[in-house]
């Protein structure tokens, strides 16, 4: 039995553009955007819109900056119910333009912030929610933050802003099922009126079943992506969920389609998935940068050293 | 806060076996004990031991059999505390020898079986408890079962033979966590003198998981082993066992050392993991025998095609 209420929405292209510096082709992206369309998937999220000042089209693809123009000319032709999703940084807001809804292809605007900028992100909502856009905000790295300023900023959260969803976001992949329990548990207790989301990062193999459990406590928002495509170990492949969710409208072949024909291809080029000092920093609640060195070294397979190096350097 | 009850085994040589035939070399199989013997594991298993008039020595490796003077050659001169483990087929039982206990390096049967088969396995049990064994169940193939066989299978098990451990085998890879909680729950209501074990296979990336919602609900006996080496998408990784468990006997450094000296360079040779086909073998509640076949074939990568292929297969 399926529950209606559960929305699926992929960030292959937004998070796995935190591997490539958002270069995907746009026959990629198109792809991406007809395979999930036929898929029954809610949302589709493209990138981020990023401030051109703080980060240089030279260095960074389309996909970093999302122009509403650009987009529109990416999905041009292709029949589709899929509402399109893009991300801002709470904390790297500087020149970003953000037309009113009813003139932009972008349907659901996530503000990512960690705690300390919460005022921040409730500027951001605030902000967009005025234009018509959906809002999410997205609380980065939970498993770092302290109790009390976690429910200081969920609180705020609850009274000056109305976001439509509030994520639990497991930045470092740390969590297991009781904590992701509890992190749900305790969203839904400070925050009113709107749905719980969770994006998992796949650092422990635990990206699908913390997002189950997740979706047993109430979660009605879950991210996925394509083959897990994402930073470091990735996030909670698409597929998984898609076969999980009895929901009728869900069709899994088109999944699978766009998998075998650019994602296993895509991984001849690029890395992620299950890689053990991914999986070090996720059990040690830490931030993936030391492995995402480690990956780029000579030393990249030398695991039980590199144990030892993050024990060292936070001891 | 650990649980001391719960113990580990490594099924390393044993699963992993059935991807090439038992051929593991001797150094390697030394290897994998010294590391977890320096990394406080409780039981190790080795093999299978089957019949030599069943399976011929010519196709096979020396731990299809796991003859015990083997079994003393590749440990000698190694200090360790670790406990040995072999694995017998319940309907594959033949003119296999048992020696008693304190003349075998061997220290638990484990004996595997289907629901249909209980009466061989009871038998089995019975023989080498009498030897002087610890000894285990293994209901494969649980996900198939009928309610009613099951649990017949589970009250015959109760009243006519005293094996240490029933375990939970999610053969196929096709159980969720409220599943898992239900065998767990039916498994412990239905055997009075008995530890209950989880063995996962990882076709949905479920593996660690589940095996974690297992513990949650009493399980104490739980399988892993390096890398997730085992047949087809593997079993449950060994490190992220010893990572969750906080039992300070645990040291994760030397399995994080013999999985970079041998299951990296090993998994060039051979394939096992997260790959589709048994995702939706898993997904699909099935065998994995056909998409082992697929994976062999020109089509290994043709994933959408395979799933039509299963569904019609079914139908």
């Amino acid at each position: 039995m399926f529950r209606e209420q559960i929305k699926v929405l992929d960030c292959t292209i937004r998070d796995g553009g935190l591997i490539n510096n958002h270069h995907f082709t746009d026959e990629f992206v198109r792809a991406v955007y007809k395979a999930l369309s036929k898929s029954g998937i809610d949302y589709m999220e493209f990138g981020y819109r990023s401030s051109k000042l703080m980060f240089s089209p030279k260095e960074y693809g389309a996909w970093k900056y999302c122009d509403d123009d650009k987009i529109s000319k990416v999905i041009d032709g292709i029949e589709s119910d899929l509402k399109i999703s893009i991300m801002v940084d709470a904390h790297r807001v500087k020149e970003q333009v953000f037309r009113p809804v009813d003139e932009s292809p972008v349907d659901m605007i996530r503000v990512a912030t960690y705690v300390k900028d919460i005022d921040k992100a409730i500027d951001m909502v605030n902000k967009t929610h005025d234009l018509g856009y959906e809002t999410t905000v997205n609380i980065m790295a939970i498993s770092k933050e302290s109790e009390f300023d976690m429910v200081e900023a969920l609180k705020q959260l609850n009274s000056e802003c109305k976001p439509d969803v509030v994520y639990v976001v497991d930045s470092f992949g740390a969590l297991y099922s009781e904590q992701i329990e509890y992190y749900v548990k305790t969203f839904k207790k400070h925050l009113e009126n709107c749905e719980i989301g969770i994006h998992c990062h796949n650092n422990q193999q635990l990206a699908f079943g913390n997002t189950i459990e997740g979706i047993i406590h109430d979660g009605n928002y879950v991210d996925g992506s394509l083959l897990g495509i994402g930073r470091g170990p990735g996030n909670c492949p698409l597929e998984l969920l898609v076969s999980f969710l009895k929901n009728p409208k869900f069709n899994l072949s088109p999944v699978l389609k766009v998998i075998q024909d650019y994602m296993v291809p895509m991984r001849e080029d690029i890395e992620w998935g299950y890689i053990i000092p991914y999986m070090i920093t996720g059990v040690l609640n830490e931030h993936p940068r030391a492995a995402i060195a480690k990956r780029s070294s000579e030393d990249k397979d030398k695991y039980a050293e590199f144990y030892e190096e993050i024990l060292e350097a936070m001891d």
